[in-house]
Parts: structure tokens; C-alpha cells; sequence
């Protein structure tokens, strides 16, 4: 089969055999989303060799623990824990020390003809969601993961802070508890989605115009100044949430953080139970970010596609 | 009166008129503690001028609105708030943003012979705290006020960064709750501090064999090595208490924070009432970290002893 791999010394799309069980789950991938974190594995980013992507929607070929999958329409959590620590025996394994995650960490991933995972990672697809939908479950999860890590109600005061594809679902997944969500962002046609959806916006240039009027920041730039940003516009003891994951080693001003008793929150993947049940309602029409679909033989094409500004979502795709 | 300035260009120690009352509570100074804030201030941090110094124990010469204070020995928090802002009105004017902060912001310190500050900020002192562990409130305060900020129990594994005056404060006061307190520092004589008061010590280069093995980590030592270190100690989602009040704009590497989803937490001051009556323990021998005293017209002598390396607290004391 054909899949986009991370070697020493750059990337390749390179024929690798069909992925061997092990026990778990076959799937032939239909989607796989490129998520920025992908580009960042090829700059360097977590030392990962081996197949990237994370972000799928595929259909169960074979499964020796759970055969009631075959043929089903699956998406996938992209965690797997050893299963016997206790960060996984209490239900996350998302943090077991020894964990692979597919695509990021020891575990080859999506931009492929096949993948395989446990069959406990992987969740059945609604009929009614769209391929092209579903490959935003894992974005979408991750999200949503926000309101696992802090509590806040339809009148707490949220700002998410940059207005790219992670951004625009952060702003999203708040949007469906809090009536008081704000995206702030540099680009007139990407806060016009989030617009579009009802999301007040803001530019970023404007921020001093409001500083210290959140209660909650979540910085989904990946950027100094978007952390930056995140203290100006925060309340004293109020919560900022790392969202991005953050390349290299950025400044800050720890000193602001200590005076104004704010609280940093990072967050990383969510659960996709919620994410599938948000999707159904079809309330963001997520596929209306998908920038464009390529076939994992143009990989190549896609990822530089993925790669320039202002593109959103890049699809690969297989023929079925 | 005699006062220990910061004005353009450096330090002075100057003749001043006594303070104006404005319907505030006048105290003659006994002694007062030099923290390293105030050798910050110097340095430039906080952009303040006028008197330095928040760390004190005095008497009260008059108060217009609080007469039964007169001739009371008080300690006094160090935050005035507006009084009429949500924050002054639900409690808490320590983040009032009109606040003003004895030596720190807009409003002269207690390196002198006399300051005032409203009378809802002073305590007496009981009678059985001498000045010499009274000058202490202040800080143990602060430390104390990291249990306002997260929960803990006794059986919650805590790791405090610095072995400094401020991290053995820490030390001390988070020992009152959990019996899993390890001070980790650098220098064997001030880990001994805490040894003696039964808190377990680790050297600062022994970190490596402790990856991990802290739910709550404080980052007392104000250095970016101390926090890559708390990034080492802390378990996944565990908590990094920022104690610290950093200068410059250190380095982080913020990914981390994501990656294993901890939080951070920034803590400045604490309530008074607390820290006195755990004074009144006197379990910590407070004044036993006192390394020297000078009269305040020696006070450039002791600002400089007091920024040696090694050293711990320097009083300036005014006779009676």
C-alpha cells in the first residue's frame, strides 16, 4: 500500500506493506485530514518516524476482537495506552507513559490505504454524517476537550484567540455552551466563518480594546504574540487555555501570570463521543473547511497545498 | 523621617515629611523585612519610585477611624483596593486594577520610619509573636495563599522549587496540610532548614530521578531552570504553582504544557489571618531565617548584604 512518511531526512510516499494486526483492528482509510501538527512532524516536531496523520474516516476490513465492525464506517481516537498503569486503568490512557499515538508517536498513522488500531478506539460513523464531515471528529474532540478541562456556563465571557482551522472549531465547540464567545483573529474571510456562525469576532490589532474583559482566553495560535494576546485580554484570575502545540521554546512573561493569579490550562486530545454527537447536528457544516482533496498518490501536492497560507482543511483521499 | 527611596537613577536614602493620614492609620515602623522584590525594584521591575519595603511589624501612632488600634503592634496587608469595583465589593481588592501596593505600587513603603495604609488593613499582633517573627507575616501569607489557589490533602505528593527564604516559607506552610512535601534546591545548608522541620530535601541535579512523581509542583526560585525543572517533576495533569515573581521574559517550552495537559497557576499574596495564627505556633522558628539587622540610616549596607548569594532575611529596624 501506499503511505506519507516522516525518514531521516525529509518525507516520502513510499509502497509499505499492509499494516500487520497484532490483535487489533484493520482499516482502509477513505479521509485523512492534514492537521498542522503534521507539518510540524516533518519540520522536527515529537522526533517521529514512520506514517503521519491522525485525522480519518475509514471502513473496518477485519477485526479478531470486535467482527460486528467490518464493513462499518469508523473514525478513531488516536491515543492507546498500555492498559495496565494507573492513568489507564482510571480511564486515561491519553496519558499513559507509555502510550502510542497514531501518526505523532510510535504508531504509524492515517495518510495511508490502511491504518490499525485497538477496536476500542474506534467509533461507528452516523449514517448521516458525511465522510467529509467525519474526518473532523479528532479536531473537533480536541475542541470539545476544552470543556473537559475547565467549567464555564452561557455567560461566562470566552475569547478563543486565532482564526485558523483549530481555532474556528475551538470557537465553535465553546460556542455550544457559552452565548458570550469571541474569536480574534487577523484574517476578514476566516472570522466571517466564524461570523457566519453567529461567533462574535474581533481583529486581532483591536485587543488592547478589550483588555482584561475575559474570564476565559484560549490561545489556538501556536504563537508568541497569540500568548501574548491571551494576557492582555484575560481577567486577573482568570483561566487561559493552551490549545496549539507550541514549536521551540517561545517567550513569556511568567511575571504577569504570578501578579494577576491567572491560571494556564493546557488541553490536548478530546473524547469523540461528544464530538460525534455535536457533529450529527450538522450545526457548523464543518466539510465547508475543506480548502481541497487530493489523492495519496499527489501527498506531495496536498501537504505543500496544506502548508501556505490562508488554506484550511487539505483532504487525502483512496478510491474506494 | 528617614526613607529608603527608589528615584530616577537609583536608591536614596532621604529626610521625607512624615506621611499625610488622608483618613488612613498612621504606624511607626519597628522593623521591616528586605524581600528580593524590593531588590527588583531596584533593579527596575515594576517601574515603581518612591519607599520600598512591604514586610513589617509596627505600632500605631493614630487612626482617625479605628482609635482603638493606638499604641497596637500591627502587621498590614499590602493591597488597597477602590473599594467600589466588583473586585473591592466580592472581597477581593488585592486585584483591584486602581489598587495600590505598599512599596510596590503607588503607594510609599515601609522601609522608613512611619507609613499608613487603611485601617482594614492592619492585625494586631498577639502578644506572644515577637516583632522579630511578625516581620514574617507578610511572606508566610503569600506562601500560605497558594491553599487559595489550588486543593490539596495530606496524602497529595508536593515538590517546592527553591530553597530560598520564599521557598522555605512555601515549604513550611504547605506542610501544615500535606505530608508529602519535598524541598528541592541547591544549597545543603538551607535544605537543612527544612530537614530540621521534617520536610523531605532533594538536590536540585537529583530532579532527573524524580520525572514525574509530583501532583502539584511550586516554582518558588524565579529562574527559568527552575521551571523546566517543575516541567520535569510534575506528573500528567498535574499542577505547577508559579510563586515567583519572574523578571525579564524567560523562556518556556509551552508544548509541554499541553502535551501533558498540566496547569498553571499564579499565586501572589495571601490573607494575613492564617499566616498569624500559625505564627502563633511558632512551629517554624520564622526568626531563626533572619541573618542580619541594621538601623534604617544603615540601609544601603543592608540592601547589599541582603542581595549576597547565601543569605537569607535582613531586617531594618528603627529604634523605639
Amino acid at each position: 500500500m501506499k503511505a506519507l512518511q516522516v525518514i531521516e531526512g525529509g518525507l516520502t510516499l513510499d509502497e509499505v506493506p499492509i499494516p500487520v494486526l497484532r490483535g487489533e483492528t484493520l482499516v482502509r482509510v477513505s479521509a485523512s485530514g492534514i492537521c498542522n501538527t503534521d507539518l510540524e512532524i516533518v519540520k522536527g516536531y515529537a522526533g517521529f518516524r514512520g506514517t503521519i496523520g491522525h485525522e480519518f474516516v475509514g471502513v473496518v476490513e477485519s477485526s479478531p476482537d470486535k467482527p460486528e465492525l467490518v464493513g462499518r464506517r469508523v473514525v478513531g481516537e488516536i491515543n492507546t495506552g498500555c492498559g495496565i498503569c494507573p492513568l489507564c486503568t482510571t480511564g486515561d490512557e491519553r496519558h499513559c507513559p507509555k502510550r502510542t499515538v497514531l501518526g505523532i508517536k510510535d504508531r504509524d498513522g492515517s495518510h495511508a490505504e490502511y491504518l490499525t488500531l485497538p477496536s476500542r478506539n474506534l467509533f461507528p460513523v452516523p449514517d448521516d454524517v458525511s465522510d467529509r464531515d467525519a474526518v473532523f471528529v479528532e479536531p473537533l474532540a480536541a475542541a470539545l476537550g476544552i470543556t473537559e478541562r475547565i467549567e464555564f456556563a452561557p455567560y461566562t465571557d470566552l475569547a478563543v484567540i486565532g482564526d485558523g482551522k483549530l481555532g474556528l472549531l475551538c470557537a465553535f465547540a465553546l460556542s455550544t455552551t457559552s452565548n458570550k464567545v469571541t474569536l480574534v483573529g487577523k484574517h476578514a474571510s476566516k472570522l466571517q466563518i466564524a461570523a457566519e456562525r453567529g461567533i462574535t469576532t474581533m481583529f486581532a490589532k483591536d485587543v488592547d480594546s478589550a483588555r482584561n474583559a475575559f474570564d476565559i482566553v484560549v490561545e489556538a495560535s501556536g504563537s508568541e504574540s497569540g500568548f501574548a494576546s491571551a494576557l492582555d485580554l484575560v481577567r486577573p484570575r482568570g483561566k487561559i487555555v493552551l490549545k496549539s502545540t507550541f514549536s521551540g521554546m517561545p517567550k513569556w512573561e511568567a511575571w504577569r501570570v504570578v501578579v494577576d493569579e491567572i491560571t494556564i490550562v493546557g488541553s490536548r486530545c478530546g473524547r469523540f463521543a461528544p464530538a460525534i454527537q455535536l457533529m450529527c447536528t450538522n450545526e457548523f457544516q464543518l466539510s465547508s473547511l475543506i480548502s481541497a482533496e487530493y489523492p495519496l498518490a499527489e501527498a506531495f501536492e496536498a501537504m505543500k497545498h496544506a502548508g501556505q497560507k490562508g488554506v484550511m482543511k487539505v483532504l487525502l483521499t483512496n478510491a474506494n
